[in-house]
């Protein structure tokens, strides 16, 4: 039994001041989490109740499909992610340290590596596949713009399993549990969630899906069809069209147009003195022309230019997830000055590509295909050059995924037009293939005697994330509202007043249901109002609030459930027996 | 259920190659961990069970006397440990590293610091203490000689819990009660242990008093009498004699002694040469100055001399526990370069002291006591004093206890003769005063009114050593022998031979464990000798070792106890029932 007389809890009654989402203010006002540096955060024993919680979830689920629970290191040495690359490939997005003899080490973001070797060193043959290890671990990540509390820290809590096996056929059969195992972590932690096709990011492989909780202010957009497509953003793949014909094609001509360094002053100067016959100019007529500079690892700058129709913006996350492990920075104007033949909003084709005057790496949209006529920069200040059709008049270095994603866009399996939403990567799980296999030689031996390389998958959930995004889910104006599988405590036991029949009577109940394994919250605090004790219970969140007041006069006590605010009398002979049948469902 | 045919464990019939003790060869052997970096190791699904079980009586303990557990971060702020000095005092003993924006980090060796500055947070009033706060938590010490596998790692799991007292006899009863905890939790674990009094090092505070695991090879090496005495030795005082009379004391006169660099050749030249009437000279009679180097935080070398009775020799553990934070270094015949005025071999306490040509601080040991006479080097080649008076020829800059401690020795406290043993460092608990909170400012309201400063207490297990130290207890030659309480499983069940009739009954009996809540490993391995599964069972160390094999045509299993090697037959049909009641004791 807690009892909030003692127990190690300061509720706020005034949001802090940097926080924005609603997890954030709620578990630093309910007295859940202090921060401690950016990004990183103390679990008050409240908070560190529920983290178990969602552990013991996560645990439960791992432990049914045959997982085996291990414990690796944090502090890992270098050798193990140079053989994979990774030491360099998450650039600045690890923690390095050098030890007192100057090795290298890093903290653990992700451990493909580390658990690769160890089954390298423990088995040997087909016999001992296919495997599942798990560990419940604390993860760093060094997070550029650590925000939201929890919900993207710097020092965080994941469950990662990697699961081993003979074959791709096996690793299905693998694949397929793994994926039924978080479809019940995260229906069990009473998330709304959706399943899409993801990029794999620093983790290679060949495929990826993300489980999201779908929140109004996530930091991931996902696009899905009523047809049942659905996939990250990042991951969208535009159909390209079929080529055009263009042998009938006017041949391209340069055209005066001045003050036109925006796609919107072009159109407008076109459609004045340039009208088409048929109908009038758009933006989506125009070729805009997007300088980037790529900080590839290792640190050199490589500039590149994203050519996409007018009418869309580069999706700046969608081109990162592209590009990586380089890291996109802006083309500032020092840049421009360094590159003479880039001419500011007058960029065209004509003067870009690896094989042009610049020597600009040139890549475009997928839906600028051969045949396609464009408007765009004619590389000179106040010109801009008509009738230009790719694969006549310029040849790009080839296509990106980078414009942005817009509603209405079509499915690319055909499945109808998509729509966009906001969502928390929960957990995402990999087709790792045989990337780190081959990379640090973990070979068995298969049915025939014959050494084969391993199949791998990888599987992340955000445990410490998870108490956060649920909230995101759950909660109201008041306070937090705890599913109950992950609830701090099962009844938040209020005694009002200062009749100490009442507080007899209290004490009573919270032994009663302490006795019949209910665990309870017991606010006994004998010189607080009720007034701050329903608002501290209303904002802890616990899913059943019972009174115990006034109305003992009465022989009865309330039951309060936190989720639907629906009360009711319960004869005080029959509370341990009424509640408990309530926490039990 | 844990089936040995899917479980991840490899056993090994030859011992690593770098392990020096039982625990450590054992642990790798069996299969509980694995070596990933000097220092640091991975937790198998074996070792993984003990650790968590080591964990849930740390935990039952620490609840049971009203602790709260939280869980802080691992990566913590520059900050706070400035504050209170740790920063700089910790030297090369914790690992620091930056993040990506140059932001100084340190990988908390123990918290102090960020529990004060939290409970500072929360707690305004007299009526928030006692409070009792503890985790159980993976913590980094950058060890120079990380050695002996998990007994001295450099990331390692610890619970560490900290008191927070209105006063000093508040504190008194804090400290008591986790005193006792401590006592239940080593008693559990089944470590055989001493309570000693110990020093407090980088944390300061006015003393301590460490829990140490009996151990013949243990790091550390305590001191107690039959009366009651117990202590490190390291926090041993010597007695200091009563000042002697010196008014009759002949002269110092200085000798030629050629040859006679060590305290051996003095002693013989002086017993041919210069014999005394009584009886002979012995070295108990010669003063031996011992240069040494402290490097203090912030890397100044500092050159110290050591005077102490000639028939002991400097203990260096000792004398690094005095001179905490500073490292002892080695005084090189490149220090001796540039002092010329410290002659080796023939040092004496006349060109030593802060006062004298030589600047050197002399410190002597506390049995040099005004009035006693030495002999002692004469600062020339090939020369010693005789005769030579504490206070009267020269007069030390300080004392210390640097000087071994040896059996016979009397306590410090008149409880008579010393013995000595070795240990292993399980628990280390602090009277920390008022050293953090006044650093970091923890003041509360009494009930008066006034604001006082918190007094503290900190107090520590390790927890991931008590794995290693139960095996050093706990162990024969043919593997590990577990206490039940932490055993990774009940009962070790092996099914021997081919015949179908054995591993259905067997399966029938795991099954019908496993029903009655008894955590089985069961070894179900189809193609393995009954050999082998012996070995295993007896390396791996489960209390209770079922065997089912050709004895069941009599109608009986054998149930074997690991510890004593008893066998008993038991009826197959009792088998479930006699099992379960040997678990349950």
């Amino acid at each position: 039994m807690l009892r909030m007389s003692t127990l190690f809890v300061r509720t706020l009654r005034d949001d802090p001041a940097d926080a924005e989402l609603p997890s954030h203010r709620l578990l630093v006002r309910a007295g859940y989490v202090r921060r401690a540096a950016p990004g990183i955060y103390s679990w008050l024993p409240l908070g560190h109740r529920v983290l178990r919680n969602v552990e013991r979830v996560v645990r439960e689920e791992m432990d049914a499909i045959g997982a085996q629970e291990v414990h690796f290191p944090a502090l890992l040495p270098r050798e193990p992610y140079e053989a994979s690359n990774r030491w360099t490939e998450y650039g600045d997005n690890i923690f390095r340290l050098k030890d007192r003899k100057g090795a290298d080490y890093l903290l653990g973001p992700t451990h493909e590596e580390m658990f690769t070797l160890l089954v390298k060193d423990l088995c040997s043959s087909y016999k001992d596949l296919p495997l599942f290890l798990y560990q419940i671990q604390t993860k760093y990540r060094d997070e550029p713009r650590p925000r939201a509390g929890i919900l993207r820290g710097r020092e965080f809590v994941m469950k990662d399993s990697y699961s081993f096996d003979i074959s791709d056929e096996a690793f299905a059969v693998s694949y397929a549990a793994h994926r039924d195992a978080y479809v019940r972590i995260f229906e069990r932690l009473g998330l709304r969630y959706v399943v899409v096709k993801a990029m794999s990011g620093a983790m290679g492989g060949s495929a990826s899906e993300e489980f999201l909780a779908v929140a109004p202010n996530g930091e991931d957009t996902y696009a899905r069809s009523l047809g049942g497509y659905a996939a990250n953003v990042e991951a969208v793949r535009v159909v390209a069209p079929e080529p055009l014909p263009y042998d009938d094609a006017p041949a391209a001509h340069v055209e005066e147009t001045p003050d036109t360094p925006t796609i919107e002053t072009l159109v407008a100067v076109a459609n004045a003195k340039l009208p088409r016959d048929d109908r009038r100019w758009t933006a989506a007529d125009t070729l805009k022309n997007v300088l980037v500079v790529l900080r590839h690892p290792g640190g050199q700058r490589e500039t590149v230019a994203i050519g996409l129709p007018g009418d869309r913006e580069v999706d700046l996350k969608r081109l990162q997830a592209q590009v990586e492990p380089a890291e996109v920075e802006p083309f500032t104007e020092d840049d421009f000055a360094v590159h003479p033949g880039l001419v500011k909003g007058y960029l065209g084709p004509q003067a870009l590509g690896t094989e042009s005057a610049t020597g600009v790496r040139y890549l475009v949209d997928p839906r600028v295909v051969a045949g396609t006529r464009w408007v765009t920069g004619a590389n000179e200040h106040g010109r801009h050059v008509f009738d230009l059709v790719a694969g006549r008049d310029f040849t790009p270095d080839g296509v990106i995924e980078a414009a942005e994603v817009r509603a209405g866009d079509p499915a690319p399996d055909g499945s109808g037009p998509l729509q966009l939403a906001r969502g928390t990567e929960m957990g995402h799980i990999f087709q790792l293939g045989r990337r780190f296999a081959d990379a640090l030689g973990l070979q068995v031996l298969d049915q025939n005697g014959r050494l084969v390389t391993v199949t791998m998958g990888s599987y992340g959930v955000g445990v410490s994330r998870a108490v956060a995004a649920i909230i995101e889910t759950s909660h109201d104006e008041r306070g937090i509202v705890w599913p109950r599988e992950v609830a701090p405590a099962d009844v938040h036991l209020v005694a009002t007043g200062k009749d100490p029949a009442v507080l007899a009577a209290a004490e009573r109940i919270a032994a009663g249901l302490a006795d019949a394994g209910v665990e309870v919250l017991f606010d006994d605090r004998p010189k607080v109002s009720p007034g701050v004790k329903f608002t501290d219970a209303e904002l802890i969140g616990v899913p059943t609030i019972v009174v115990i007041g006034r109305n003992l006069a009465e022989g009865v006590v309330e039951v309060r459930d936190r989720a639907s605010g629906d009360r009711q009398d319960v004869p005080v002979d029959d509370a341990v027996v009424r509640v408990a049948a309530v926490v039990r469902g």
